[in-house]
């Protein structure tokens, strides 16, 4: 039997012919297997109690390897997932995962600012690379990103799990089929409460507070709900108290322009109860999630009474599944790179502005 | 017997005396009636559906006289509340008021760039003037209209039945009482549909658009929730139809910074489904109402699944009620002019800041 990386180099040398695209090629490649093998790099709460559940519900993946910089979480995970030994990496040996066919997709759940050189060492070692938000901490970071994994041949796909939730999707659709007419207003929230962090506190880590961790939530739902790019945004950040926001916003507030009309004004906190929310404001009427970006328990409201009932999904099973999907079918994901490099630079607009007591145009 | 003239004479007179404040000269002229006469100045809706029904059901005030440019309104509130011939006036014989001693306060319910004049008449006539929100189009008129009713040594209220509602009073207390620890930020919209109108989307009779008709109860709610003056503001409007929106905004979102450290993001349009809420988002949970700013209906909801329930009421005949009870027992009202003018100051500048891409640094 031919090792997959044979079979990738063969198919590799297929797509040099003109006539095969390389979508054709990875799909080639990703039909020699029936799961898609995962390796999820950094072992924090959301791998631990969402990514690995999750995998395990999958229809397309599999819990394949892990990359982790505590040997206690290695041995702790080899025990309850059957991890082989060979599959276990740490971050000096990472980039020896280009010699194990098992692992097809390095899923990046570390600290913001170590994405990139997480996603270079993967698709370095030729693996497609899926990345959890924020992309990166800054738009030069998230092009690199994109730039390597391209450079690699392979896909390269954002953590946004709300894009495959039914309830948001139904929003998109009743947003997009003017059930309300055109929106007019969108209010979106995502705040939370963050006692001593590790490395969201700090801003080389983090690369910013609240607004990068789950207002970026609010900021992605205005976009997907008015399926346009905001041309004008507006912001100002809180430090509040100041032991532990003395390198990240404690919260803050954002107003965007839409091009078809819309405006948004949006929040996040790092010292609030959580809570989570969008209404999208029409000519007609209105909708709205709330809990919005929970994990689970999402719940929909019309002004019309009528129901927003989805089944429930986990979100992060759908998210896993469909990227999977879209490298065996060569298929383009609906959470590319790019997508995530234009809520960076959105966040970074809403710092400048925070900064420079100005609002940005992002025409210009 | 002596006319209410004579004894409002002769107790400014009294007030003359250094001993005699004229707080006491008014308790005194004020207590010579069990209720106070009000005249609604302008006979549209709200006078029509809200003002004089809510007038029968007040303890200390009754309709007492009308002042209207239609004649035919004059002939149908004249047959459906008994008001004498005499207390009937328009704009025109208007000041002939002084002389009407049935009538003790001016309730101005004109368009919003009448209420000085309106007001002025009143005034001079020696009446109080109870005046609807917006106070007035720009802060030199409130200037203008506070300085008028002081000069006449009488009370000048401003129509802000929220600050009368039990829920909103409840929220109130929750928040200065730090229930939920420190607001940190403020979510307020208020938005309605306003199709053609006579005068509200005229600059020169409204003054602006949503901003001043209903976005005002969404500023108001932050101010009176924080206890605080915004101290920057931040705004952006859109024009949309513009066979509407020639003259006033469409739709307008704005944020705030407080100096206790809470941020608020608010909006407000004349293009969409009516709809009014505010939610306090604090350190360890949250409350809100929605509806907020309706007539009645009006529900709250607290994070810890508390009730927010409180009796119904009709906010105008408790506004009227306090108005009248401030007069006779010579007390301050809670809605003075310089409560309508802060408002009218902050949303000239929301209008500033979203015509000159700038926010406003309100502390200057």
């Amino acid at each position: 039997m031919r090792s997959r990386r044979q079979f990738i180099m063969q198919a590799a040398a297929i797509a040099a012919s003109p006539f095969i695209s390389t979508r054709v090629t990875r799909a080639l490649a990703a039909a020699a297997k029936p799961k898609l093998g995962f390796a999820l790099c950094g072992l924090g709460g959301l791998s631990t109690y969402q990514l690995a559940p999750a995998l395990q519900k999958t229809a397309n993946c599999r819990l394949a390897g892990i990359i982790t910089g505590t040997p206690a979480k290695a041995v702790k995970w080899r025990a309850e997932y059957g991890i082989p030994e060979k599959n276990i990496y740490d971050y000096e040996t990472m980039h020896r995962i280009a010699d194990n066919s098992d692992i097809d997709v390095v899923y990046v759940v570390t600290p913001n600012a170590l994405h990139l050189d997480n996603a270079l060492v993967a698709a370095h070692a030729g693996k497609h690379v899926f990345c959890e938000k924020p992309m990166e901490i800054s738009v030069e970071r998230c092009r690199q990103m994109i730039d390597a994994v391209k450079a690699a041949g392979r896909v390269l796909g954002i953590g946004y799990r709300c894009r495959f939730e039914p309830h948001h999707l139904e929003c998109m659709r009743i947003a997009r089929e003017r059930e309300f007419g055109a929106p007019k207003i969108i209010d979106a929230h995502f705040g939370s409460y963050m006692g001593p962090s590790v490395w969201r506190l700090k801003r080389a880590l983090a690369g910013g507070g609240p607004l990068m961790d789950v207002g970026i939530y609010a900021l992605q739902a205005t976009r997907y709900l008015t399926g346009e790019e905001p041309t004008w945004i507006s912001a100002t950040t809180t430090q509040g108290d100041p032991a532990r926001f003395s390198e990240v916003e404690e919260s803050v507030v954002w107003d965007c322009k839409f091009p078809g009309g819309a405006v948004s004004h949006c929040g996040s906190s790092y010292n609030t109860a959580g809570i989570g929310y969008f209404r999208v404001i029409a000519e007609r009427g209105w909708f709205a999630l709330e809990p919005a970006f929970n994990y689970d328990g999402i719940r929909g409201v019309r002004s019309d009474g009528k129901p927003i009932d989805r089944p429930a999904t986990d979100q992060f099973a759908v998210e896993m599944d469909d990227f999977a999907r879209c490298i065996m079918d060569g298929k383009a994901t609906r959470v590319p790179g790019e997508e995530g490099l234009r809520d960076v630079r959105l966040m970074m607009a809403i710092y400048e502005s925070a900064r420079s007591g100005r609002p940005i145009d992002l025409k210009a």
